[in-house]
């Protein structure tokens, strides 16, 4: 198979052998990054540029890191404040980095959507970090290799998916990843939580977390996003959720005993993962960080262009 | 001819013969930036430093790639708060960062003749990124260079300067280089904005942007600073401003027809350019950009001193 | 000797054979550091992190070169806000940044202690760059590395250390290394700012700045930080201080011929120092700095583990 595709948007549009693909060129990138010398030669002289409209430590971090381990040059452009016309701003401030020489843009923003109207406008290659409520694909790939990585596989495996479904791009990311590569997906939270029509994405919803850990291989337990409490927002009271989705060391005797927990971090500890099991030997959350820069490497490499 | 400066503070004191020295040397690496590896080793080991002690994410973001192109190493430094002596808080801060081993300042500040200031404190090169209201030379060295490769040449030329003439550094710097290299140069704005004795710079006056358009062969539309509108500020309004010298694509046909349109971004898109213009094909704002980087590779090269 | 700590967490766990060790690894740095081209590829492929959890700018900026002269990669985290748990925060975080394959984490932070507890909660080595009002150990290294310079050696001197000496975690740092090299040291200041059991440490108190100036061969005087004034907090005015232990050009008079000056800056001008003796002969404030690198680099580089 040959990568034919310039930008890497989201995995709803992608094919079950193109993911594959990607998880594919991470191995290698994965073995780079267990060396004491981490950089290979692959992007010298290229320019990725990190466009982030929306506050994030880790994934800017993680796709910085990759980039320069590719040995390209890379342009940090952070803006999160708020305007009128943001995605007018977003296109044209875009433009004229673009026209500085600029072969890959790294899209991290609010706006369900940005990174395909980016890539509209744009001439370089656009990779999606997260937009909106939408898509956050590298972080459902990373995913997905570590899945794989842990449990050989990911055909077959009953996999969970725990918390805000809703509001999620982690969750829909995930969804599309998990069910083309094979895997049976279950959406497990409150009512609330869970949009309603979500079984056309050919997903089960549960509300019983004790349920989910009984039918469960792989629970990947969303962060709560505090700041969605209150205001009219029928959001469970933290204790609450706790009480209901949080996954305890006592809770977790009721799972198969081989289960694998992730987080897409960072971790609200003693709410959705008590931290005897955010730390514990099921719990594979820092080595899905490290697989993020095996998988972020392979895919800027990819749509660099430049074998 | 050889180089003899050591620093790059403005083109008023340029010779002719020195502003065609740095376009021709951007030729070169504007060569360079048309190359998939955009790299060359010009500067490897020696230490750039950006000083913006004003907001700068264009032109900071510029220079920084224009630096790491030549192999240089970049440190950043940012300080936007106001401080009572800032004067002397730029030359100390500076006089210590230098001691780190520090080949090349590049500095931005908001008082007029910062960089002479600093230049006489430190031993490294100073690059003026724009001080105040007075010059931005390396904005004008990239607009020259456009013009030059648009038109084939600048002597000649009649170039009209369209906005707030009064409080523009690229105004002025844009002035001098363009008189000196043989241009016929107009400013064009209301008389609020045009400073009285101007002519003295070898430049005519012009308040009417249909004359302005009958007899120029490029116009460079300044960006309308909101921030100076009110308080007493005999600025016209938007709205005025716009109806008088805003350029749309119905006023265009007044314009010669090979009309080389400009502006030092980012546009404000509907005031002094319709999106129509500025997206437009006599439009060259992204080509000036791109050509930004050529120039400022040159500039940073030569004032290295390293051939 | 072979260095074998995987740390460096302050002065006070070294021997004096470890701080020569440092110190005299750094003589090979700053030949590196006076050619052209200052970059070795000692560390080229490893990542090292800047975790700063509190402001600086200077000793940022120096770490950061440091690495990059060593050919690392570098990223930089910033967190300068306040949060309840923060101890835990700060771990949290380390941890998912180690994740993603990081050699060396250089750690400023406003607790005392808090780059012990990173030490046992990563596996990469850890830099202290500054812990609360506890220890500074790069920058006692760089003052240790500038005297050795300046006076052919440490032990035998007097060293006057002037100021905040209660709260300032470099006159901690500089006790601890010079005491141990063998200098004799005298903290100078007010009652209300020297720790009463001080001399514990090794150390002569002295109330008298004109006594100080008698006996030392060095006076490194600290800066003074205005922020602890006021609120019950028993800090003499800054007027007064100035007048008891600021270091005039007439009071400098006093001291022997070659007292040596420094300061971990920014120097306050006008207060703890005078501009003229800021700026003098006897002072060696730049070249602390300039040290500051070599030092960083020999640092960086041993606890990378990478001869």
């Amino acid at each position: 198979m040959l990568w034919t595709r310039k930008h890497l948007l989201g995995l709803q549009e992608l094919s079950a052998g193109e993911i594959t693909f990607i998880l594919e060129r991470a191995d290698s990138f994965k073995e780079v990054c267990t060396r004491p010398n981490k950089k290979v030669p692959a992007l010298v002289g290229r320019t990725i540029v990190n466009m982030f409209f929306e506050n994030s430590t880790r994934t800017n971090l993680s796709f910085q890191l990759a980039a320069r381990r590719l040995s390209a040059d890379v342009l940090m452009f952070s803006k999160t404040g708020t305007s009128v016309a943001k995605g007018e701003t977003m296109v044209d401030t875009a433009r004229n980095i673009e026209a500085m020489g600029v072969d890959v843009m790294v899209l991290r923003h609010g706006s369900s959507g940005a990174p395909w109207k980016l890539a509209k406008n744009v001439s370089c290659a656009v990779v999606n970090a997260g937009d909106g409520q939408h898509e956050h694909p590298t972080q459902a790939l990373l995913d997905l290799y570590t899945i794989r990585e842990v449990r050989g596989g990911i055909a077959g495996l009953t996999v969970g998916i725990v918390g805000d479904i809703a509001h999620s791009r982690v969750a829909r990311s995930n969804i599309w990843g998990l069910t083309k590569l094979g895997a049976r997906v279950m959406v497990v939270g409150p009512t609330t939580l869970i949009p309603r029509e979500i079984e056309k994405m050919g997903v089960e919803v549960c509300h019983d977390m004790d349920l989910a850990l009984r039918e469960c291989d792989v629970l990947n337990m969303l962060r709560i996003q505090f700041e969605r409490q209150g205001g009219g927002n029928p959001f469970p009271s933290i204790r609450e959720y706790k009480h209901m989705f949080g996954l305890t060391r006592e809770r977790l005797k009721k799972g198969k005993p081989d289960l694998t927990i992730m987080h897409p971090g960072p971790v609200n500890r003693g709410i959705e993962l008590s931290p005897e099991v955010a730390d514990g030997s099921q719990s594979v959350i820092l080595r899905q960080v490290g697989n993020g820069l095996a998988v972020r490497m392979a895919v800027l490499q990819l749509v660099a262009g430049v074998e």
